[in-house]
Parts: C-alpha cells; structure tokens; sequence
C-alpha cells in the first residue's frame, strides 16, 4: 500500500480540547509514515479544503504537536459553515473531491459536532460515489455534549469542571455577601437545546450550596422560579441560579435573544443572566449580581478535566488507528465501562446513526420542579469532572502554542464559496 | 501581660485569598496563646461586632484554619456597612469599644480596603480617647489595587491572572473562529475608579494578541475606539476588547450603569460589555460575542497567583506579629524589592495616611492613544501573577472549607443598627 495524505479539519464552535484530538491524531499518523505521508489540516475548517487552503503539518515540529494537547481553541482556525445535502451542495462535495485527488488525500477526518458528521457521512457516500473513495471519519467534539451514541462528547467535560467550579466559588462569595449585600448570584452558561452544561452547575448542591437551574428542556415558569427564589433566599440566605442561554418561555420565546443569527441559522443568544436577574430584583427585591460566562467557559483549558482531556486525545488516536484498518462513515466513541470507580473504553458508531441526531438530557436526569438535577445526573455528571490537566505556565501565563501553520502548494483552479 | 482576645473581621467585597490573610492570622495568634487567648471572628463583618455575634475561632480544628488559605471567599461573612464619621457614628464606635471590653479584646484586625482602613483608624484614635484602648491593624486586602503604600493590596493579583488567563485563552477562541464567524470578544471586568483589572488584560498583547483596553481613567471616545477596532481586525482578522465596569464619557455617565447603589453609595455597574459589543455591531458589522465576569473573576481561587496568596498570608501573620511588638493603627504593606527577579519584603505605613486615599494607575502605565499599556505597566503586573496556587480536589470539586462558625455567648444588651 503506498501512504496517501490525511485531511484533518476542525468545525464549528472550539473548545478547550479539541486541539488534543488535533493532536491525537497528528501523532498517530506520524507513526505510520508508510501509510499516512503528511496531515494536510485546513485552514479554518471545511473552507480550507473548498478554496485549496491547507496546512503543512509536517512542517511543525513534534514539540508543537505535542504543545496542542494543552492548549484550547482550534490551532488550524475553525469556521461556521454547513455543507447542505448532495443535491443543493454538489458542487461543494465535488470540489472536495477534486482536492483529494489532487492532494493524495485518502483520509478525511473531520472534528466537529453533529452538523459536521452529517457533512462527514455525505464525503464518505459521495465519494464512494464518484470513485474516489475516502474514508471518512468524524472525530466528535462539541460543549453541548449532544452527540448520539457516545457516552459524552469532548470539551464537555471541560465546560461542565469550568461551570460546577466557578458556579461554587462565586457561591462561597455571594453567601459572604448575603447579610448586607448581594443575595442572588446568576450565571448565564452555554446550551441552546440541550441542558448538558447548565446541569453541571447542579453539582455544586452537594457542597451545600442552594442553587437553581433553568433548562432549555423545561419551559420556563416566571411564578414558579420567583417563589423558588424566595424559598432558597429565605432559607440559606442566598441563592445561585444557572440559566442555560436556551431557557425559553411555553411560546418558545427565549429569556433574551440578540436577534442575530449565525450561518448554521441558529439564533445567537446572550443576555439571559441580566433579564432573569432584574425578574428577581423586581419581584422580591434582592440585591443581585450577574454573569455571563460565554467564550470563557468553553476555552478555559487552565481548568481542564483530565478525563475530557484524554477522552479528546483517545479519539483522535483511535480515529486514526480506525481509518488504518479500514473504517470508513464512522465516529469513534467513549464507552462508559462504569461510573465509580470510572472506567471507559473506546467504540464506534456508524455516521448513518450519528448525523443529525441530538442527544437531548434524559427527563429523568432532571428533578420533578425542574429546577435541579437528579441523582442519576450526578452519577453521570461527576466522572467526566475527574482530574486537573494543568497547562504549563512561563511567567505567570499559559504556555499555550501558536503554529506556525505553513500553507501547503496549490495545485487547483481558484474556487468560489 | 495576660491574654487577650482578638477581633478579626472581613470587610467589603471578599476575594480569592482574603480568607488567607485570616489564615494568616489565626495561625499566628495561635502560636502566641500567652498573648492572644482567642481570635474572635465578626460575624458578617463589623455588623458581627455591632450585634454582638461573635465566631469562637478556637472551636475551628487546626486543619479547617489551614484549609482557609486555599478556600475563596469570606468564610466569616463579610459586609458592605460603613462606619461614618465620629460624630456621626458616635454610638456605633462606643458600642465596639464596649464589645471589646465585655469581651477582653484587646486586638483589632480589620481585614478589607479603603473604607475599612477609614473605620480601623477611628477604631484606634477612639479607643485611646475612651480609656480602653485597643491595638488597631487593618489587613490590606481588596481586588480594586486601590490602596496606598503597599505595592500592591492581595487579591488583586490573582484577578489580574484570571482575567489575562482568560482573555487569552478566549481570544485564542475568537481567533479560530474568525474567518467566518466572530471577529470580536468583549469581556467586562471589575474596576469603578481604577483600571488596574483591566489593564492585566493588556497582557495578552505579549502573546500576539490584538487586544484594547478601556480604562476607568480614560473618557471614552466612541469615535476613537471605533477607528482602533477597525484597524484592529483589518489587520488580525479579530481584536479583543477588555472594558472596565467603570468605563464612562466625558461628561462621566457610565456605559452601563444598572441604577442600583450599595449602602457605600457606590453605583452598581453591569452590562458594559453588552453596549460595547453592540457599538462594533452597528458601526462595523462584526460578529461579537461578549462575557461579564463578575463575581467569578475575584472568586476563582482555582487560579490564584501564587504571590498573591503568599503574600495575603504573610500580610496576615505580619498583622499579628506587628501587634505583639506593640503596633498601632498601622497596616502591614508589600513592598518590592526587585521586579526581575521578584522580591518583595513587608512594611508598614500608619493608618493616617492610608485612610480615605485611593491610588490611581499612573498615567504612565497607560499608553498614549488610551486603549493599552506600557512597558512600566507590564514590568509591574507580571510579578503579581507569578505562580499558580492551586487548591486541592476532590471527586472533580476543589476541596473549599466551610467552617462551623459556632458563636462565642453573648454579654451585652441587643443593639440596633
């Protein structure tokens, strides 16, 4: 067999680990130099690969490589763009043939959330297709930790340690506060349909500290919050709320919305935390602070979850390690073996099960009012927390790497997106 | 010389290594039983010592007193109330003098910024008066870095690693995400008068980071500011804006100001980040995405700088020491020796001249345009973010200690406040 070239792109929203997974696979590739000659990365996603903008990773040294394992944000540069179905985006999908064959490209691995395994599945048929076969695999990664089939997604972990840590230590600061001051704190965090992040500020219950959350899976009930509110104030003297960016009232109405929409056409939310705040302030009067966590909380690999972190990794080498023997239209995937002690394998799915399937909270990990989690959450919650993968640090700052990211020769007509 | 107790109180917003400094000096007087019998701890701050609702320090076992050191927040409570004038609060600083008696206090720590120095100095000139005088010391401590004398007041240190970590590592986000999506990342910090907080944003910049920096100090200049976004992201594709809360105009109306003040008369701020975003939005276009830190920038104790919590500890002990050798009315100060390579010493300077005095950033730390900081800036902050602390975990959760906080019996009749 004579060695093709990899491609490897990383899609949508970034997150503290993504770039493990870069590396996972970047430095099992380079161990099978007979089959994998070089790791051609695309420049922001998907668009490196249409307009034949691609990265040279055997350009950057191993040190480098190895320097992505602890530092977040996508190293290559990621981008919001969806490649619709074979017959509305065919010229997209034919171009990405045209540059695999120009380029020797016999890999595709694709990291992203479940708009990219869709566009992942759709490479692996269409050039089977066109006979040119790839074989396709999607490398899963997203904080909303909505992909199906797999137990959680990496960077949730992550984002979930980053919630349930900064909702507890602001807890500590508000419960300081009370007597005279600040009695209801409010983090807004990350999740327009799925609840995932927002339970993980539900962990800091167990450490005393009386907290309400507001899923996107739960309507939202003004009455029912406000008389919430006023039970955990005039009990514990204080109250913490975590409101997914998601939460919307019955009509489907979202707590705030900016009106802006992104190319995938999701509505851009933010601005939850200060609308539920002021709710508070009106109604009971407490003196309030609030915060909004946004790109914070999904880059915040100083707090890193060393489960996440070698989940992200693992995936990236198994990713690889799948395609060289043969695998094709699959997403490798964490298995939970058992929650305590924690133990996890890695699986696979078929991308036929995975694209455009989201995997929304199970009711059951949600309490009867709504507002908390269940034991059951925990249990699942509690695993993917484990650990502190500390980045290096050099002067009191992170040693986090910029590659040099060195384009490689193009060999195509210009493309236009 | 027989015994006598100790009060010791947190004073106005708490932060990541307050509760240090208290370790600091309740190990301290523990070691000098002879002198000091017991440290009694004002519940909520100085309203404890109004009210009579003392914390029996010695009910604490040695290892929850130690655990105090990496545990964020005031673990006594803390207050926002200020002691006025003499002739105004004349029946409140009688009555402290009269708690100190009933109880056999004969030390007062007074752990918390400004306005606390202001009361800990009436505390000392009013005792001597009354004929009961007591050894008055204010413990530095506050994350505004407004404090006189000291190098630098703990606290401050480990918010100014939060943010200059976390601008980096979102501004690693945005620039992944760039090419096709967000462009600019604003995150609100705290700061009313001073920008000492966000100038630790300005940081970044030596890890290639574009990033403008909107001061307290600086009347913002919406054409200005425009102008710089713009040749900002003309240059590096996106830009990073760290906007303090109390960025204002000329004619000194906030940016954002939420309409509500605390019992200090102190304005509360919110929501900067959100009107600077949508200034870019509507002037350029730009994908924004925005974060208000809030609470958890002074609460992350998860990445305090390692100088910070040492010297919060040590300013601790130095109070205590400093009063066994007789001391009055003083607070104990950071003084440095050298930036490169970092030396800091402690001092002391009389609660005279620190009282009602708030330092400013030099005008020199700014750079000239108003969006950034100098060299000097730099050569000052680095020292102050040396270090990573980090607490203990367990199960995934920072191992915080709460303490029993059991109340000392009380002598005195009620007091209103």
């Amino acid at each position: 067999m004579t060695a093709k070239n990899a491609f490897y792109a990383q899609s949508g929203g970034v997150t503290a680990v993504i770039n493990a997974s870069a590396c996972g696979v970047i430095e099992t590739a380079r161990k099978h130099k007979d089959k994998i000659a070089n790791v051609y990365a695309g420049r922001n996603g998907i668009i490196g690969a249409l307009t034949e903008d691609l990265i040279d990773t055997n350009k950057e040294s191993d040190a480098a490589i190895a320097a992505l394992r602890h530092t977040p944000s996508g190293a290559f540069g990621s981008c919001r763009f969806k490649l619709k179905g074979l017959e509305d985006s065919k010229r997209e999908y034919e171009r990405l043939i045209e540059l695999f064959k120009a380029h020797n490209i016999g890999y595709f691995f694709y990291n992203g959330g479940g708009d990219s395994a869709d566009t992942c599945y759709k490479v692996s048929q269409l050039s089977e297709k066109m006979g040119y076969p790839v074989q396709a695999i999607h490398v899963p990664k997203t904080v909303d930790n909505d992909l199906p089939i797999t137990d959680n997604c990496p960077g949730f972990g992550s984002v979930a340690k980053y919630i349930a840590v900064s909702s507890l230590e602001a807890s500590f600061d508000v419960r300081s506060m009370a007597k005279t001051s600040t009695k209801v704190f409010v983090l807004e965090v990350m999740g327009r349909h799925a609840g995932w992040i927002a339970a993980a500020g539900g962990l800091i219950e167990d450490q005393g500290i009386p907290v309400i959350i507001l899923f996107p899976e739960v309507e939202f009930d003004q009455e029912a919050f406000i008389a919430k509110c006023k039970a955990k104030v005039e009990e514990y003297g204080f109250v913490t709320v975590v409101v997914s960016e998601g939460t919307h009232y019955a009509d489907g109405k979202f707590l705030a919305e900016q009106g802006t929409r992104d190319s995938f056409g999701h509505a851009q939310l933010g601005g939850a935390a200060p609308v539920v705040a002021n709710m508070i302030k009106d109604a009971l009067g407490y003196k309030f602070h609030w915060a909004v966590a946004d790109y914070l909380q999904r880059a915040a690999r100083h707090l890193a979850s060393e489960s996440d972190v070698e989940q992200a990794y693992a995936l990236g080498v198994a990713s690889v390690e799948k395609a060289l023997e043969g695998k094709n239209s699959i997403m490798p995937t964490v298995v939970r073996e058992s929650s305590a002690p924690y133990k996890w394998s890695i699986g696979e799915a078929p991308l036929s099960e995975v694209a455009n399937v989201e995997k929304m909270m199970p009711m059951d990990y949600i309490t009867k009012d709504g507002f908390g989690i269940t034991d059951a959450c925990k249990e699942y919650l509690y695993p993917l927390i484990q650990g502190e993968s500390y980045p290096p640090y050099e002067n009191g700052m992170p040693k986090y790497v910029t590659l040099t990211n060195a384009p490689v020769e193009r060999k195509l007509p210009d493309f236009e997106i």
